[in-house]
């Protein structure tokens, strides 16, 4: 255990930041504040997002669109299926869309203020794929998913592992210490896919050697509240999930910036790493991740960490909306 | 995935069986059924067991516990401190050990009608260290420490795994499969000391060996009803935890039964455990700490597996009993 004041369950904690409660019943419980909206899709009675009523009240809404008058309970925001029997899935593509190019067009929401770019899929859709501008899947409280991938070589004198430092001019986390390889997955492709894209994007690590020895390793699970860092509304419901892969690399394998996310490189040993993370230096969700590896990996162990079954738990937290179709 | 009509994640939620509610919540809740009895040790708001109403009722109580009555709520087993300010860890333990052998004495629950062996620590307890005998954990629905470790070894075929059979005269899982090296962790050991012992004591490895290159990864962690398998009492909640070990070690290393649990060691494949898995060959909770193995050996993977995301959360639910003393 460190003797510094802060814990790496303290981390785990920044990161998995939304109140421990039964998130699933909250909107329906009567006076409770605030009383998020269920984001319900055609023919499906599972809320597959939780929406802040701040954003209710704010998002132009189409007539895709059916708001619960906001004394009822459950409050809802039910998606019309628009397809007459057609396809489903585009009807809610195209609504999602136009609300969302809505939205931006008249500068309402402060996530929305930058160029609209990738799809976030909507995770546990019945009629895949659904999906939605990455930046406005917070405001519709949908579960997100991310890959992360830590690097690492054995040597001599121990395991060493890659730790990128985040760029000064991100609009999000800047100078922050970073997962090896991360990145949010498009809406098209698998965590694997992600993680082989951003391997060479972001720290230039060849396709085929990433492919070969990348290995899953599970995931990490959490529901945060947006805030500083974020770059969108502050106070929303984000529930997260981070793939989670390992790389061990040989010695003289190499990583290097390729785009201008990363600032630099650095290959620390376990005590660095340690150091850093209990110097608060790393990304929020990015502390979770290297704390499951310690965990994987018996650095972090019941004999060393008093919080260690805590620490376990809290890092695969369940979350309120459904993650698989079913 | 596979085409059986059994899943990973059935198997996970036969383990982790007892209903996905708030647990911490239904004592208080009026109307509930049934309403569990908190277990409170001294000067301590936490409750770090749950009694089932039926032990409640047929436990020879004794003048060192006071039982709410049963209209109360929250309904409460509040053991009082005995020691004078002197130690209330001792008072404890002695209050736990005169009700239990009360019980044993006059044959009033199944599950302690085998002779009366080692004790289990009352985890969360903040007077290290609070224990009871191991029979008794379940009627006082206190969380359960178990290690496993699994140990694998690497062929040119591929990863190979020591699987044991349960002897055919246990009287819990009889002739069921069983984790490499599994067991209880007692009251005075750590978990990795419980896996140093079993691993010689049921699979013949040397201390040195294990000592040198056992790995801990993590804890699976779950909630279930006690029934048929357990050998005690039906219907009681038991939160488990099993402290999850691996063991690579040469492929010239034989795993041989020692005690007279084990009445014969596989080395299998990865397709021939899948296949034991869907075919219910594993006893429940063995069933998840193999899964957990393939979540982190990338063996089961988001790419191959719908319900992923749900199996890897569900393999680490957060318990309604403190896991630390804070």
């Amino acid at each position: 255990m460190s003797t510094s004041a802060i814990t790496y369950l303290d981390l785990v904690k920044a990161c998995d930041n939304y109140p421990h409660i039964d998130v699933s019943k909250l909107p329906s419980a009567e006076g409770e504040d605030p009383a998020f909206y269920q984001l319900l899709l055609p023919d499906d009675p599972r809320p597959l997002g939780y929406i802040h009523p701040s954003v209710v009240r704010k998002m132009p809404w189409t007539s895709d669109f059916v708001v619960s008058p906001p004394e009822e309970r459950p409050r809802t925001v039910q998606l019309l299926d628009s397809s007459n029997g057609r396809d489903t899935s585009a009807a809610c593509n195209a609504a999602f869309e136009k609300v969302i190019q809505a939205a931006h067009d008249g500068g309402v929401f402060q996530s929305l203020s930058r160029p609209l770019r990738e799809d976030f899929r909507v995770l546990g859709a019945r009629y895949p794929p659904v999906q939605l501008k990455r930046s406005a899947a917070g405001l519709f409280g949908i579960a997100c998913r991310g890959a992360h991938m830590t690097v690492y070589t054995r040597t001599p004198e121990g395991l060493k592992i890659w730790v990128p430092k985040r760029s000064a001019h991100l609009k999000t986390w800047p100078g922050k210490l970073d997962t090896s390889v991360a990145g949010g997955v498009r809406a098209e492709e698998s965590p694997f896919e992600c993680i082989i894209h951003e391997a060479d994007e972001e720290a230039s690590l060849p396709e085929d050697l990433v492919r070969k020895n990348v290995k899953a390793c599970g995931a990490v699970t959490y529901l945060c509240e947006s805030g500083s860092g974020s770059g969108g509304e502050f106070g929303l419901m984000v529930p997260d999930v981070l793939y989670v892969f390992d790389l061990e690399v040989a010695q003289d394998v190499i990583l290097k910036p390729q785009d201008d996310e990363v600032e630099a490189f650095y290959l620390w040993d376990v005590q660095q790493v340690k150091d850093a993370l209990l110097r608060k230096e790393f990304k929020t969700n990015c502390a979770s991740v290297m704390i499951d590896f310690f965990v994987r990996h018996g650095i972090i162990t019941d004999d060393n960490e008093p919080d260690y079954l805590e620490i376990v738990t809290r890092l695969h937290r369940a979350l309120p909306v459904p993650l698989t179709s079913k």
